[in-house]
């Protein structure tokens, strides 16, 4: 836990990110290749997004629900595009209850099709429409290469899959989704990015569009944060679900699905860390305020109690550091580490003078508050700094973010900048490949119609829409 | 959704059962044999229990945690029983990515071998101990047969995992965990049944020994409803979990888990379903209230929606089935069939007389409530009912547990009568399968001794130890 451990996050931000994630607590890797173990602090985050989330899913009027995690390999190949996006990433099994089974059965990447293939059974008529259901569940990918949180072969997430009448109700809801996320972006994990639709050839695998939640790291890359499809008909005629309209005419539904992953925990950690370890956001944050004593005496202690006590009082989650098998300096750096966003250190001092002495870990303000006042003067506190760690990530965000008008500007600015480049661009799959084979950089997102005009950077012919492009994790 | 399509429970019990789970929307067949659907009613109940079991979990310090669910084969082997155990229910991952792997995985069927694995690393020292971790997640266990929660291929359950330093303190959990079942069960579930000690040869494969809650279905059969092991230093000696203790000295831990499933939601619905459909413990009920309007008009409605929030105000959760497509007495069928605990059907007559006439699921009572008193009166009828229901189970499992003293007469009992039978036995794997193979019961717990004696009851040998026994799911 000792801070020398971690390296620079500038200078190897690779070896930082692996070495925090490990010394902060929050996960491990698992035995077999590119699997991961979320540990009680780094799982109690994401308790964190599941708290902001499910309530805003329930309140639209969409359950919870749970669906096989095996999926007959004929379900999966019902929908030609989206199997053709998903079999490499496929794990396969072949063997249960000791024999060789007759269909092999796919570990769920995503559940579109195990939930359609119902879907097609309990819709029958307009009346059963809008159907909605949401997941929190594992889903499997094999991967060579892991990072953990971004890039393993299981992680976590929720899945919801929406079918309408309309297409204009599946579109309503694609993207009251990426609201939501973006919401949880930025009021939770105080993260900020662009929202767009995707390219032709970065759109999710059976879906006729797909919208994005693009973040901007550190180290100039972009994280693909969330997205959030419309899946038109496709899946809907290749599963024949169809409904039973008002005018008794038979009609293909249309639908939506929408992901938030564990991925958004190691956007978390990449925004916000320091070379002193995790950085969390109040709202976010397990324990809110650490109380570490000086030393163990008893009216410290007592103190500290009554400081926890007034703290959770006010709706506050605190906590008070009692090993006695720790130094003090040991605590402070340990919760320093795990980015616990007030630390308050005590001593006779402050027993004597009736005062808390705190220290923000965001932006390492020390404040002294007064015992009576802190029901108060934390929550509002926490609330500001919140905000200021949100602030930082959009200030961040613009400031990288560049207008080119060539391909030439483009190369150059990759190379001499960190962070997104705007332009106007045709999306053009064949121009996109190449780009992508030239550069690392891709497509992002394309951001809402501002009715300007330009050139499309790679051909020089007119264009209206602007993109943004970078290297992405 | 109509009364009628339900079988009744006494004379076709699996029928029932089968479409009452299905027609109250609980949960559905997945398309992989074996497999379940949960849907948001039924996830719902799901909710209940986590809601209830999780601020338990928490209190007593063990973090919830998520580990992968691919186990590599290596890992599962290294504990020779309970790989013989698990071995015939294995689900077996023997290609990933597109390529065959080196090593097959196990899709986990619990999560020992893969927990302690990582425990192995992060214990060094007695200043480690305990370490007590749970999840939340999904195990697949093969299954020829399938009963929807009773008995699937795969299920979603917590499974509890502690490491300790001595065997008293391990035990001490393992009761922990049990009380905290018992409690979830009788407390939520309004469900009662014995707890006490697995025989040799039922116990958890792995296990030193093993608490389990056993619970009376009406049929007459046992259902093994929760269990909790002592895994002794089985575990900890076959994976090298070992620390440094105080005095210097390299020791194994001392290790329990502890699992709950949504088996319990079969229980649930066996337990308090009658001929009507299910009946809710107002407890675990997603909609304790369901406001049912006689017709649409205006008045109605805004009287109904009165009497929502009213209920709402009080903490209560209630809805207004607002539907247009439905007749009323569909709308009261449908309700009963998901065992809403309160039912208050309104027409002009309630909305005149300024009152709100309620219905109970359980007992069927009726009353006439003032609207002023809603907020009073339902939520003490609620925790009534609630109450009514654990006292019915609790009768029923006294009523139907007999004494018995020999073989013959056991035999005699298990024909005549449903139920459990008490019996003084010496523990006893040879005599245990002789009278599984002849009766088709086993032994279900050991009771807690009373200090009486008696005769075992296959030998006629002097005994001290009470045991049940039963035919179970």
């Amino acid at each position: 836990m000792a801070k020398k451990l971690l390296p620079s996050k500038s200078e190897q931000p690779s070896e930082w990110y692996t070495t925090l994630v490990q010394l902060a607590d929050l996960a491990d890797y698992g035995p077999a290749k590119g699997t991961m173990i979320l540990k009680p602090y780094g799982y109690a985050l994401w308790e964190a997004v599941q708290a902001k989330m499910n309530p805003m899913i329930k309140e639209r009027g969409v359950g919870n629900a749970y669906f096989p995690l095996l999926i007959p390999m004929s379900l999966l190949e019902k929908e030609a595009e989206h199997v053709e996006g998903f079999a490499p990433e496929l794990a396969v099994v072949t063997h249960g209850g000791g024999e060789e089974l007759e269909e092999k059965l796919a570990v769920r990447p995503t559940s579109e099709t195990i939930m359609y293939h119902s879907y097609a059974k309990w819709i029958q008529s307009y009346r059963d429409l809008p159907l909605q259901m949401n997941q929190w569940n594992n889903v499997v990918r094999w991967e060579k290469r892991t990072m953990l949180f971004l890039r393993t072969s299981e992680f976590l997430w929720q899945e919801g899959h929406t079918a309408h009448a309309t297409h204009e109700e599946a579109v309503d809801t694609q993207e009251w989704a990426m609201d939501m996320y973006a919401k949880t972006y930025r009021e939770l994990l105080a993260m900020d990015g662009y929202v767009g639709y995707k390219s032709n050839s970065e759109r999710f695998a059976g879906a006729d569009n797909t919208l994005s939640f693009e973040a901007l790291m550190p180290s100039g890359k972009a994280l693909q944060a969330c997205t959030s499809h419309d899946l038109g008909q496709n899946f809907s005629k290749a599963q024949g679900i169809s409904f039973l309209d008002q005018n008794g005419q038979q009609q293909n539904v249309w639908q939506t699905s929408w992901g938030f992953s564990t991925r958004s925990l190691g956007g978390l950690i990449l925004a916000h860390g320091d070379d002193n370890g995790l950085v969390l956001p109040p709202r976010m944050a397990p324990t809110q305020v650490i109380v570490v004593p000086v030393r163990g005496e008893q009216p410290v202690m007592d103190y500290c109690q009554r400081i926890v006590d007034a703290l959770k009082g006010a709706g506050v989650r605190a906590d008070l550091d009692h090993r006695d098998d720790e130094s003090f300096g040991y605590k402070v750096n340990k919760w320093e580490v795990k980015g616990v966003p007030l630390a308050a250190k005590i001593g006779m001092k402050e027993v004597e003078a009736g005062v808390v002495t705190l220290k923000a870990r965001f932006g390492g303000e020390e404040r002294q508050i007064s015992l009576d006042s802190l029901a108060t003067d934390v929550p509002e506190w926490l609330e500001a700094l919140q905000e200021a760690m949100l602030t930082g990530q959009t200030a961040y965000l613009h400031e990288n973010t560049r207008n080119v008008s060539s391909y030439d500007e483009f190369k150059a600015t990759l190379k001499e900048h960190k962070g997104f480049i705007e332009v106007y661009w045709n999306d053009d799959p064949e121009a996109e490949k190449r780009i992508k084979d030239e550069t690392k950089a891709s497509s992002r997102c394309r951001l809402e119609n501002d009715g300007t005009t330009g050139v499309d950077f790679v051909t020089g012919e007119p264009a209206n829409e602007r993109w943004i492009f970078a290297q992405s994790y």
